[in-house]
């Protein structure tokens, strides 16, 4: 069985394992004060172009977006898209630390400015939550990105409404090294009050890059972290990692792979007719599979079944990553001729 | 500068380490449910000689004491001693799950029957919480052990009062390889209804291991884990990791280096006249030092300062681990000899 | 300035202050153990003709829906339609809890049972939160309400789906003496698990009396209620009050007049060709008005701007109460003459 | 049955229920923010001689501690001493919004600064909560008061570590005319940040009177009023009784005969040779009694037993309220006669 399920199927690229084995036995400070935190930080500092913002490393996406929501007063709530990793499949970790999340519907998984000005007026007084910050993420749950223009006039939105902006990161690199996308990694960091770039699932074991640009949400982060469970002992093995993505282009070398062999895949199925549920540039797509077909397909690949499109449809997610190689496409290519024959 | 500031300072050992890179490009289900992880249990299981126990892989120490106490009801209490991990050390975790830490002087770092009675005889109605939980920590923080029929009794406690009882093991290897321990792993399962055997202290990168006995705490523990920060996407990288420490003797092996090399310090401490603020027989040791000693030794080494003990004396932690070399510990002896003369 | 706002606009009616009156200067138990409150419970389980349900007097509607809901499990969440008071008007206490909310569409501001079943469904693993429990009100939101076959059909669903059903009674008394109602006390209680008799809005200074039918639900129910800030060291005020108005007919017809003043607002409105959002026969009706209009009545009435409808119109909300007069609406109609001349 | 089990078994004061009665029928707005409300709040800002405070009604005691606390930040904790009704008696109500508690011992019931500082001085990193409130309470739990200058040195206290007071005023008025007080109403607004003035214990219905000195802590306090279900919707029911209490000297009348009658009964105790657990000078005392005689007491008179003092004798204690008459007192001398004979 081959695994198309996620991007988070192995363990860590060759880079990052590397860095690893070598920093293995030196010995460092806990918690993530150590200078191999100091190092990857210093190099992500670069990157943004933003010599001011903190830098935290946390163990994943869910503890980042808790964080990230956790700055944000008893009262104050979050505003996402429906089909929001916080509102679909986070086990409810955001309201389990007091928050609400509002939601709105979006459109191809992205959040409009004026589905935030609507809620924020919808919520005027005591009796209702106080929106107080926005969550999107980049690539969105359906592969898609953000352009410049649409990052620039939600975030503009939201300095009016006095909001903060938060962007999920955990496919950022899928998101950057996308076909049609402007954005830069110091435009993110510009464009944002907070967000967190994504290792999870882009070649590190674990962990995800917090940054924090917004003084307001600055203070007794670390707090938070170990309060949310989000705090490693030995800190300094996100710390390694992230270096070791972000240092040169692997970070984006990485995410570059798995965008062409997931466009790949949408090429090979387009020539035996199927169609995608939505156009996703990145490293997610969704082939609308006949039934029949996607049993076959499941006698020796592990897919996502999305969502039942009608009787005979069903909608797919194949993802693929920095570990997929060329190989198993053309694998899956011969495969699906066999199906269909 | 060499650090004794505790046993996480090192990465992994180097078995750990091997079955990290063996595994690391073998596709795997996410989120700890795949083969790596039913591997690891199954040989956790037959270390424990119960087969019928719940076993999850979680990122630390704090995390496994957030969840246990988290199956707990809104309004149940945990008992615990003063000087216990999650009343001092977690930032309030447990608090921010919404649970009131009930405590107890104890004796030694250690929590009596008698203690767990009388809290319990003192919360007798509605406008007090409802103590349903005793936390426990073996090694505990002082770095002393549980004998059995210390154990066997504060688990018949529980049982009468209908309490149940957490053992915290981050440093439970330690412990049952202490000189003077008359516990099994099996003894520590028959005798808790929940507890974790402690990866991150003992040689792994990170992660812990929660074994679930009591039938009462089983259902549902993998929404607590997602909701509470505490499961990774790459779920595996503990697995892969405990099995890797307890399939053979590393995992005793590495605790017993830590614990050789800690009483090999405290011995040479002896012979300077040196005494112990404790008597711990474990990794830990906390030697009374003279300040100006203090201030020499602190100019090589990495030492916690635990407390003031008289104006000329501090009380100090030392903690050895399994990556202590007993080269390490003979430089330290040259060096206080420097110091000393 | 004669005030259509709510049906909380006065104090108690004059059957409750009598009784007020008349207990006050008897010596009682604290925290709503006293007799006073045993008294309201025994008149309630008898209107009931349920013997075995408790009986809890809350201090009001918002305090019962987080109570109700606090009894389930950290990961465990509540179903309610998007109109529901708890995801709108309660300041996220739910959430504040740690529960999310699922929120359907509904249909005239009743849940169905399909939507329910859908939810479900779609919530099959860890990765999300585990719907638990239906919320619903009857009256509703919208003034409609649930009819027998309605809440037989959505309490089987629940039942066969393992959910609690949670009914929010806030007008509880208004639904049941609505025109085209078929549902008892009765039945509201073998239809449920647990639900409130509401008292604020619908005579009394304050308080709500809970029922709990399912056992599951009744262990240290008083436990939450000190700890969410809703337990009275005076509890007999509430008991007080509820046995006044539910020892006799006072509560029906109470609630009877306000729909009767509520529905004779509604044919006035007729008459001036003015139609309504939804048609509901209880004591909240939602005219559409001309914004021209709507000014000239807010000259001399406090009422409820719901919603814009269009350009030129407004939804607005008209309340009745108990303390309703024929004379207030003889003078609206009046008024009303005027403003359209 | 005659009880002295507390300040809270009758219903309203006279006056009190006098201004319930006359304002009953006259509409208001809803939620607190009607007239009744804004008149009480203007009473006692004159009262205060502060005239920029904000003020806030709200339903009972433990929610007023839970508000307050509230007001901090997810890892910020309160400080108390272990005797402190939120540490003890509120089922864990401040735990539940996620805020640690930290005790210290206390002195006769009463914080001191020595305390603050050593609690805040080992509190220094991110791996503990961050102490920023410090909560005490005036008339104590044991029913001792604060001086002048204490009070002005723990507030100083606090300033110089960056800590909001809090005081919990229960028992204000009780305090304020006790014997040997030297605090005005003034004082206590001068020397705290936040604090509430007690109407349940004092010839209220339910309610209290919170007051917010400090600006920090004055945003969107209504939030979490009606977050944390502490709002009623007829908030004129508290309103109208602070007035009522405020407006005349009837809050502090109410006081004095509370006191006057527990300290007339302390005289009764000390000519029986009967001593007190704690030389208190307010409405509550704790005399020491022989079980023998506790017994007989107990077959006509409610009382608290507070704790063992030894095999023979019990900590009781009695409390006194503004419903106690001379006549209670003089009954219960001529019944100690009979009792000791």
């Amino acid at each position: 069985m081959y695994s198309f399920a996620n991007d988070y199927s192995e363990g860590a690229c060759e880079k990052v394992l590397s860095a690893l084995n070598q920093t293995n036995y030196t010995q460092s400070a806990g918690y993530g004060v150590d200078h191999f935190c100091e190092q990857a930080a210093k190099v992500i500092r670069k990157r943004l172009e933003h010599e001011d913002v903190d830098i935290h490393f946390i163990t994943g996406g869910t503890p980042c977006n808790v964080l990230a929501i956790s700055t944000l007063k008893a009262h104050e709530a979050v505003i996402c898209v429906e089909s929001g990793h916080i509102n679909t499949h986070e086990t409810g970790a955001v309201e389990a630390t007091g928050h609400k999340i509002l939601t709105v519907k979006g459109k191809n998984g992205k959040i409009t400015p004026e589905e935030i000005v609507n809620i924020v007026k919808s919520h005027g007084d005591e009796h209702m939550v106080k929106p107080k910050m926005v969550f999107l993420s980049d690539a969105t749950e359906l592969g898609t990105i953000y352009l410049k223009d649409e990052l620039q006039s939600i975030y503009n939105t939201c300095k009016e409404l006095g909001l903060y902006l938060y962007l999920d990161g955990a496919r950022l690199g899928n998101a950057l090294v996308a076909t049609g996308n402007d954005l830069t990694l110091k435009d993110i960091c510009d464009l944002t009050d907070i967000f967190y770039i994504g290792g999870t699932k882009n070649g590190a074991l674990l962990g995800e890059a917090m940054v924090i640009k917004n003084d307001d949400l600055k203070p007794d982060f670390r707090y938070l972290i170990k309060q949310h469970c989000s705090m490693l002992a030995k800190g300094r093995v996100i710390g390694v990692q992230m270096k070791a993505l972000l240092e040169d282009k692997t970070y984006f070398d990485n995410a570059r792979n798995a965008n062409i062999m997931a466009q790949a895949l949408k090429y090979i199925f387009s020539q035996f007719g199927i169609k995608m549920y939505i156009d996703s540039p990145t490293n997610q797509i969704f082939p609308i599979l006949e039934n029949t077909l996607l049993e076959k397909i499941k006698s020796n690949y592990i897919v996502t079944e999305w969502a039942p499109y009608d009787e005979r449809h069903t909608v797919t997610r194949f993802v693929c990553s920095w570990a997929t190689k060329k190989s198993d496409i053309q694998d899956f290519y011969n495969d699906l001729v066999a199906y269909t024959n």
